[in-house]
């Protein structure tokens, strides 16, 4: 029985943008968890996430966020805390309280240590009041991705077996976090030659539909091919 | 029954820094659950986390990383999510899935939005490769501090009553993350004026006797007065 048999009736809207990372990992639980949802893109580009309709739903003026029936969330990661409370099947954290935490640090890894430090607000910063050449943004932009890598591929090593994902023979919360982060590091021709694993494990989570339909270029607001 | 009675023999280390705000939040948790543990101070300013002896034991290098029995865990909010599920009284996320939602989504913004952008080694970044001035260190840092507290002050607004703390009448995560937040802007010298709830919280869990056996100047690799 799907949770969408226990209620039907639960109108569902995720705040997004086609290309970020945060509701993209959003996009990957929901479809995970087989949850459907209404999508509104919001165009971060032309400044829409700051309109005042939007920053009475999130005043942080961020995606994502997500309106659940009456719950209206905001935070990827603890929106994906609580699809994994409401929406139990498929664990995203499967396991006893040992795997699951070390689950969640691989995820924070990413979510922490890379993203933070590359999001648009940040890039605005660097050009704009420090400045920076394009040449010296996307030097920043690298050095965060490849440390950040590097110290997830260590993480992932010790329990990988081929075939596998993250943690496991399942994806988990470290997939649906590492597959938005690792489009970004493409985007920014990043070089993923060192993390042979991850590259691996973010083939085989993008060959998979979940995933597929959650991905940038299939999203309403993704400019047409 | 405390967990203690149940687990007597667990042998728990806290690999630390005293002025380290993820460590912080650790030994919070860890004093609010009433878990003892045995300090090791690691010299983050002296390179310390990148000997091999640490790099065994987290090959990220850094603090926190917590020896659990046989369990090692690393990074801060997966280790205190850990605490919550093996040791779940009193609970640093009470109630339902929404209430939990909103606690992460508070303790997200300081862990996001805030700490990453400060850490010492993106302060090491701006200063080394990038040449910025200390002033524009102060600037880079004290900008992400106001814009991620003022997101936290509207965050817990609308749930705040006098006396209580960010999320209800008991501390939870959202509290446990705000602390070392607050410490560090202070030491910045950030304009607190604006954040008058974040204040009067921060204060009111420092008067209690966990926030205040985890402080800085408490621990074993404090500088001595």
């Amino acid at each position: 029985m799907s949770d969408r048999s226990i209620a039907p009736h639960i109108r569902r809207i995720l705040y997004s943008r086609f290309i970020a990372s945060s509701p993209y990992r959003v996009r990957i639980a929901l479809a995970l968890k087989g949850l459907e949802f209404e999508y509104v893109g919001v165009n971060l580009q032309q400044g829409e996430q700051y309109r005042p309709e939007f920053l009475a739903l999130n005043p942080q003026g961020l995606v994502p966020a997500l309106q659940d029936g009456d719950a209206l969330l905001t935070q990827s990661l603890a929106i994906i805390e609580y699809l994994e409370e409401r929406y139990p099947t498929p664990p995203l954290l499967p396991g006893g309280a040992l795997d699951r935490a070390r689950i969640r640090a691989m995820a924070l890894v990413c979510a922490c240590e890379i993203h933070p430090l590359n999001n648009l607000s940040v890039l605005n910063y660097l050009k704009g009041p420090l400045q920076l050449s394009a040449a010296a943004v996307d030097e920043w932009y690298r050095h965060w991705v490849s440390r950040g890598l590097a110290a997830l591929e260590s993480l992932v090593r010790p329990h990988y077996r081929d075939g596998q994902f993250c943690y496991g023979a399942q994806p988990t919360l470290a997939d649906v976090v590492l597959v938005p982060q690792m489009n970004n590091a493409r985007r920014f021709q990043c070089d993923l030659t060192p993390y042979p694993l991850l590259t691996a494990i973010d083939a085989r989570c993008r060959a998979l539909p979940a995933f597929a339909a959650a991905a940038p270029e299939r999203q309403p607001d993704a400019p047409r091919a």
